[in-house]
């Protein structure tokens, strides 16, 4: 693009030569030949400098957008999701996943349990949808996930989401030509912001710009918080308030005890959840980009920090949260957008988690680890890598729990659009949980050699108590116990210094001697320290990721012909039906075989091949010894041409199709063709299902496969068909 | 057991007679001898009756109470599942799947995907949670999804379930001695139809019974409906009521003009949805079985009927609803248990399907192959088949929408449970939609030949009405559609002879000549028939099945002795604690590898293989290998003893075990050991994968593997174990 940009200074020169030499010729009354000359000039300059600037902007224009219109008449052609409930006009934010929409997530879903469930180790749980009030009420759920409204003041049914009005309005200045550049840049930032705004700074930035109800241009109210969960009462009384969950993490924490149990009290460990998660979106648009109700797979790492001698904790630094496995991914380049290049307007840098990590640019090993197996777990379902990067969240953008975030973006037909979140949150959630239920939510290390520590000891006094306070030295002992060292120190040099004192324990007054506060300070050797473990959280967002997979894998083909030479001849009083269906019959998805909806189509070339008796037997054998090895084949036997049966299949992303034809039953050989190349190889029938099994586990590539069997040439193919 | 009874008879004349006999010998004042002989005699006969007794006592009893501790403490102890939210106290009916339960339920679902899915072909849907009022009106479950409840009428807060509370009164009625033979017939009819009774019905029978509240005594409310959805309001004014789906099955029904099409409008077909259902259920007990929310795994095949020659349709008796594919499935038996032979108190009866269906005791084809089915995926899944039966709804029973209906009953601690419901729900749910929504949701077939039909057509006379009636012409010709073409021709005669008639259109009069109503009839030729298919559909409840297959899975090993020979010295000290360990480490679930949660076990013998600079890298290779092939595996490095690290895989179900030892670096060699025989064979360590991946697949039984490879001794390994 910088190369195209460059050519402009010297393009706009020549132009306006050109038009100086035009202009000078006409006011010298030069000859019709001359003048015509220049004019001829003039315009080569100018085509010359619109070509240059419509290739800037078809380089800068989203690579997708040119795709998206085609692909979504696929999705809906072929039904990978529509509106839910569609033929009750549907509800926003809502949507069905058809037959191979569902199969490709289940997919995606079953890889994502492979490289990280299983190549990570992790202790996977299943945990509710509906929670109750109390655990949303101490993970910050209840008070905080809220999106700000403002209602029409005049109409009650109006109401618009606060941030997105604002978000709109701003858009509305920096499109305006009356505006100036100062506006312009002020309403860009503004913009930006418009999701971090406080509920006071939104109604103040909304009354600065006087930011009327785009329906009606009535007064607005103040912005007032809607929380996003769906409430659900549980029980006959109603009295128990359930939620649906707004995150599969909550479900995590309230079993780390439990799995850490299981792990036999070893750190670090990582926990996952694949589940539904809900958010009562305001005006939810976007597609399968904004659910409201959507598939989230969650991890939470939960670090083992530095321990040093004498027994303090470190989690902080590049240092802290070290990982067991960084050295396997530290060479991967990664695509990254960190907080200071954004506020400065920078561009992404590429370089190694290693680096990064180094540097401090990713702040420790563990959130370094987790993005780079992000990475390649994106790579490997289809997303491709020039359009993937990994953005820092700014600190004003940071969710309550956070402490750090890196979330990977993937660019397609709605822009650079957030689908994975990779958090350091650090602590946060199994303290609230732990205060909420008094329970310890800790892990326990055994310290390298035992450290000893003075410590100040209510003990011997305690056994004191009793005669003097009866039944109140309970509490006078768990409130000595409630003191920290130091403090039980002041106490006691207050005590002896002034001879008592007096003070007030659950509204009662007790009056304290020398005696009762002589606590004595002793030694002791700690043999272990606890603490409560940071997570990483890695979430995906699985409907997110699958609508990127969608768009990267999405292409029409340019030329059929090679395609077209085999359809039989009976086929050509449909030709001009065929011209209409070209356009849809050219769309292909390259999914990778790992999610594909179906790893293999099986076709017999003809009719005549479908009515012979051994093709039924076999055909039936194969997709029986396919799905014996997982790989799940599909028949087409319809009467259609095999050109458009192999569309049919490309168009779901079928990577290969198995073609039975006359020579099949003569030498019990069938043909693998293979989606993108529309390459066709012969293989032995018996040596097929072993084959599939290699290509789709990546254990063979197509070209080994190529170099290996005969090639089936297409217009041979055809031959055969034209046989009988 | 049979045998055993018939031995009573003659026992207890035996003691009978014994006891005539001391008594005379008393009476006679014989010698002590003979009174000693007798009265040893008489014991005798009594020891033999009572072991007689316990011996029917214990074959009556259910096979599976003896081992549900053992199980339970199992589940938790390894963390199967436990009560969601637990350290909140949790919630009544929510439970937590925790590592290895939540593998083994995600690997019961991807077997049921390639039993069902995969190789009936069906079209799997992913439709949503959250559904709107609308769709559940029109489904029946707004209105007749209820349970009926009771209410103290002193206590607000205590409420019960009538049916249950009527159960429960039933059930000591029938353990009530003083109770006559009578009243505990009719108590234990009333107990078995306590679910079906209708609101009224469980009035009258509670108020007969005189039943008050079990809590406190007092007087109880008449039953009143309370509905099982959880409702939830749906966007931010709450103006939508939305609920949380009671059962999966109407987003298949929602969708079924969709998949009809990707099906190229060809039937019968199936559709197939996998996820959570919710019901907020009064007051849940019984664990996994009765859960506030829980998976599904819903089939609707919709069946092609028969069509005759002159266009009419044939669903009912044995030869409608035709399965294409039932020839495969007809030779297998079943344990049936149909609605006739539970009415008149009989048991269940063996036979094929094909025989059940030719004798009209299951009603038709798709019914019968669906049942089949779910009988090959149940035994597939590990549960034991003399544990199964299939038993018929009573015709009072039949949910609102069901025509037949056959319920999958496992045999567990908790009895016969149903677990896979297989209805025929008739075309009720496809109707209740179109009605709704005014879509029609119907199936085309060309006709054979075409049909001539005489039709009455009111084109005719359409065509001069707008003369005569103007604008409200259109509302004549619809008032003429909407008629029959037998109340077509009435209103045609009644016209002509009496000249004239009055008729009344939306609130407006009309007074019809006869040329209004010359209607003509005509011969119209038929080329296809539309008709709204009826469904089967099999209901799989995952959660019971799961814990279904823990009970039948769960075995405690008689003898440890082959085992404990393994453990390294080191650990005598140890002994003691070991022994009370003994009785956990004797638990053993036998699932079959393809839903077992890890496949596999690696494990080095001992530390100092852990040691060696070789272990790491080859067990990497290793686990990496099985990965690629799709097997999980698991390794534990722990120092504990080889014999248990073994019964910590027995415990969690893994199959086998790959053990490094000191042969494994000098030829590369690994022993497999086998979960339930103990038995070891050495293989060469690159073939170990291949080999894992065939035991798994059931492609290779462990039989074949031992006649394949030689054994390794116990005492061998052990001797391995002691060498450095």
């Amino acid at each position: 693009m910088a190369d195209l940009e460059a050519q402009i200074p010297a393009l706009a020169a020549e132009v306006a030569k050109a038009g100086d030499t035009v202009k000078a010729l006409k006011e010298a009354k030069a000859s019709k030949a001359e003048i015509d000359a220049a004019v001829k000039e003039l315009k080569r300059a100018k085509t010359a400098m619109d070509a240059i600037t419509k290739a800037i902007a078809a380089q800068n224009a989203n690579p997708f957008d040119a795709n998206r219109d085609g692909l979504e008449s696929l999705c809906k052609r072929r039904f990978f999701y529509r509106p839910a409930f569609e033929i009750y006009g549907g509800v926003a934010g809502f949507f069905t996943y058809g037959p191979p929409g569902c199969a490709v997530k289940n997919n995606l879903i079953s890889l994502w349990r492979r490289h990280f469930v299983i190549e990570e180790g992790l202790f996977e749980i299943e945990d509710t949808n509906i929670m109750p009030h109390n655990v949303l009420k101490a993970s910050g759920h209840v008070d905080r996930f809220n999106d700000f409204m403002v209602k029409d003041l005049k109409d009650e049914a109006a109401f618009f989401r606060a941030d997105k009005l604002l978000e709109e309005s701003m858009e509305n200045i920096i499109k305006d030509p009356t505006a100036t550049p100062e506006q312009k840049e002020e309403a860009t930032k503004v913009a930006a912001q418009a999701d971090g705004y406080s509920q006071t700074e939104l109604g103040d930035i909304l009354k600065k710009y006087n930011i009327k109800s785009p329906l009606t241009g009535n007064d607005l109210s103040d912005p007032y918080p809607f929380n996003l969960m769906f409430p659900t009462p549980i029980g006959p009384t109603g009295d128990l308030q359930g939620y649906l969950r707004p995150e599969t993490a909550q479900g995590i924490f309230l079993n780390f005890k439990y799995c850490l149990e299981q792990n036999g009290g070893q750190m670090p460990f990582g926990m996952a959840q694949v589940g539904k998660a809900f958010r009562n979106e305001i005006a939810p648009r976007g597609g399968l980009i904004r659910q409201r109700e959507f598939t989230q797979c969650e991890i939470e790492f939960f670090c083992k920090p530095v321990i040093n001698e004498d027994g303090s904790i470190v989690t902080g630094g590049k240092g802290g949260k070290p990982h067991p496995k960084f050295d396997l991914v530290k060479d991967e380049v990664l695509t990254l957008f960190p907080s200071p290049q954004q506020l400065a307007a920078q561009s992404t840098i590429d370089m190694t988690v290693g680096e990064a990590v180094e540097k401090g640019i990713i702040a420790n090993e563990s959130l370094g680890y987790m993005v780079a197996r992000t990475q390649s777990f994106l790579l490997r379902a289809g997303i491709k890598r020039k359009y993937l990067r990994f953005r820092q969240h700014l600190p004003t953008e940071m969710a309550h729990y956070a402490c750090d975030c890196w979330d990977a973006e993937i660019m397609f037909s709605h822009g650079w659009v957030e689908s994975v979140g990779v958090a350091d949150r650090s602590a946060f959630d199994l303290n609230a949980h732990s205060t909420a239920t008094g329970q310890e939510l800790v892990a326990i290390e055994k310290l390298a050699k035992p450290i000893k520590k003075m410590v100040v000891s209510t003990k011997k006094v305690a056994a004191g108590l009793g005669k003097e306070f009866k039944a109140d030295a309970k509490k006078v002992v768990e409130y000595f116990d409630g003191l920290s060292d130091s403090e039980k120190l002041a106490l006691k040099a207050e005590c002896k210094e002034a001879g008592s004192k007096t003070v007030e324990i659950d509204g009662k007054s007790f009056e304290l001697l020398p005696k009762h506060t002589d606590f004595d300070e002793r030694e002791e050797t700690q043999h272990t320290v606890s603490y409560t473990p940071s997570v990483i959280e890695p979430s995906f967002g699985i409907d997110r990721i699958l609508y990127a997979i969608f768009e990267h894998s999405y292409y029409e083909r340019e030329d059929e012909a090679e395609e077209k030479v085999e359809e039989p001849k009976k086929d050509k009083k449909d030709k001009k039906k065929d011209a209409q269906k070209d356009q849809m019959e050219r769309s292909v998805l390259n999914f990778p075989p790992e999610i594909a909806p179906v790893k293999c189509a099986l076709l017999p070339l003809d009719m005549r091949v479908t009515r012979d008796a051994r093709y039924e037997d076999m055909c039936r054998s194969l997709a029986s010894s396919l799905s014996v090895m997982g790989i799940s084949s599909r028949r087409d036997d319809s009467g259609v041409a095999i050109g458009r049966r192999y569309a049919r299949g490309d168009e779901l992303g079928i990577p290969f199709a198995i073609t039975f034809d006359f020579e099949t039953f003569e030498d019990k050989s069938i043909t693998v063709r293979e989606r993108d190349s529309c390459v066709q190889v012969r293989v032995p029938f018996d040596e097929a299902p072993q084959i599939l099994s290699r290509l789709c586990d990546a254990q063979m590539s197509w070209d080994e496969c190529r170099a290996q069997f005969p090639e089936q040439k297409q217009t041979a193919s055809d031959k055969v068909g034209m046989k009988a």
